[in-house]
């Protein structure tokens, strides 16, 4: 299989012969911070979005960011036009750079890797996900930084419970899973989820417009234990896995998913928003 | 100037020359550990100590380490001998190295820098370091990782206050710098150190014994902001700065250093106490 092309400090390589210097502080010092668009017919989708979202990511962070938003859209197209993947991911990393001392922040590293994923499925995840909470409050939570530490050493632990995610807990109170974030549905159905902590996904972000048009109450607020215990539905949303219906939290386990659902409904309607926002980006 | 020689993957290069591929865990998710030895009159010091904790930090990440402990030394020692630094640094990196995924723990990628720096001065550092604490509390503190997010950020705000080095407190409980550890001297001359959630230094360890030989109480417990009010003196360990006084914790003065006090005398034994490891090494 031939490398797709990455964008590599200025320059259009393959991927596979891309590289970063060893004095990188990305990787000395865990600096650095990304974003990861999906590509779907070609289609950067709500790409202004995780521009945003990236923008806002360096300048928490301190880090300088010499492209324009022109440019950097610019370089995903030329991406997308030389890579001919259409179903793929786009992910965006600018790390502190070459650091004189190894501590301060250097000239930056930019890197914009595509790669294949496979095409998100036309119908709902099914069974499902088992989520399993473990004690953890991610640092700077609304910063997309490269900081997986505890997602990762943790996936031993998750096999173990027979889980397919983590949800993040701290003081009894939920956040978020490690890439993505989480949504109950209430007796009343209400659609609630975290409003702080977290990293604000962008899947979530056009989930609150959608349901807004749907009649759909939406409540950002905290989620306790109990809120779960107490719950209709819960699913989770991702820029790669859209929504999946969330069948058991530890000892919690909800009815199987169904149509007509909260969380059926608005997974259709994600598809329908998804579909105009491919069309209406050409 | 030449670039030192580095281990990076088996290979002997130029650090200049050596890179690490785009998909490595370390880079991309921030995952990975390391340790970081002074080198002093060609002499790797305490090296047992380092390589300990550096193989406790591969296991608490589940890393797995393919080369044993004495391939390390005898790379050491050829890096010493190639690249004639008497006075510098080494540091081993171990990362989550190339995931199929971009998440699942990848095969390793080791890397061993040795680089100059500026021997420490045959006199105490004066006049000492003024900290300033910051509410955070290190992930995983037991284990080296190179998560250094937090540190590497807060640096314009420590510039701001016009200090030396952050010193992190949680619900008022001090507990490290990002790159030393903190120890308090009470009216009664017993060193106090925290002893749990901090990375545990070797200079510190080292410092335990020198006290202990010299009659001094050490206490490994909980210190609080109250605790540094009533200290006599504080400083600072690490291994490339051995023992610096400190002379403020935010708005808490200490006397200035003297001549004759517990950290003259610790620093003193400490020198010494190097000066044996040096001649014992050969």
């Amino acid at each position: 299989m031939n490398s797709p092309t990455c964008y590599c400090n200025g320059e259009l390589i393959p991927y596979s012969a891309s590289s970063v210097p060893l004095n990188d502080l990305g990787l000395q010092r865990g600096y650095g911070i990304f974003d990861f668009l999906r590509i779907t017919e070609n289609v950067p989708l709500f790409w202004e979005d995780h521009l945003d979202r990236f923008y806002h990511s360096a300048a928490e962070m301190l880090l300088p960011m010499l492209q324009t938003r022109d440019q950097l859209k610019s370089i995903i197209k030329e991406l997308i036009r030389i890579n001919q993947l259409p179903f793929s991911g786009i992910k965006i990393v600018l790390t502190g750079g070459a650091s004189p001392d190894g501590y301060t922040i250097g000239s930056p590293n930019l890197f914009i890797i595509q790669q294949s994923i496979a095409p998100p499925p036309a119908a709902i995840f099914l069974p499902g996900y088992k989520l399993f909470t473990y004690p953890y409050q991610r640092q700077l939570p609304e910063v997309k930084t490269t900081d997986y530490l505890m997602a990762i050493r943790l996936q031993p632990w998750l096999k173990e419970q027979g889980g397919d995610d983590i949800l993040y807990q701290q003081n009894e109170m939920v956040s978020e899973c490690p890439r993505s974030n989480f949504f109950i549905v209430t007796q009343n159905n209400t659609l609630v989820t975290p409003g702080r902590n977290i990293l604000k996904g962008i899947t979530r972000k056009q989930l609150f417009t959608i349901a807004s048009s749907a009649g759909i109450e939406v409540e950002e607020r905290d989620i306790c234990i109990q809120d779960i215990e107490n719950a209709k539905e819960a699913f989770i949303t991702s820029s790669t896995k859209r929504i999946i219906p969330v069948t058991q939290v530890d000892t919690k386990r909800f009815e199987p998913f169904s149509a007509g659902s909260v969380t059926d409904s608005l997974f259709n309607a994600f598809c329908e928003w998804e579909k105009a926002a491919i069309q209406n980006h050409f």
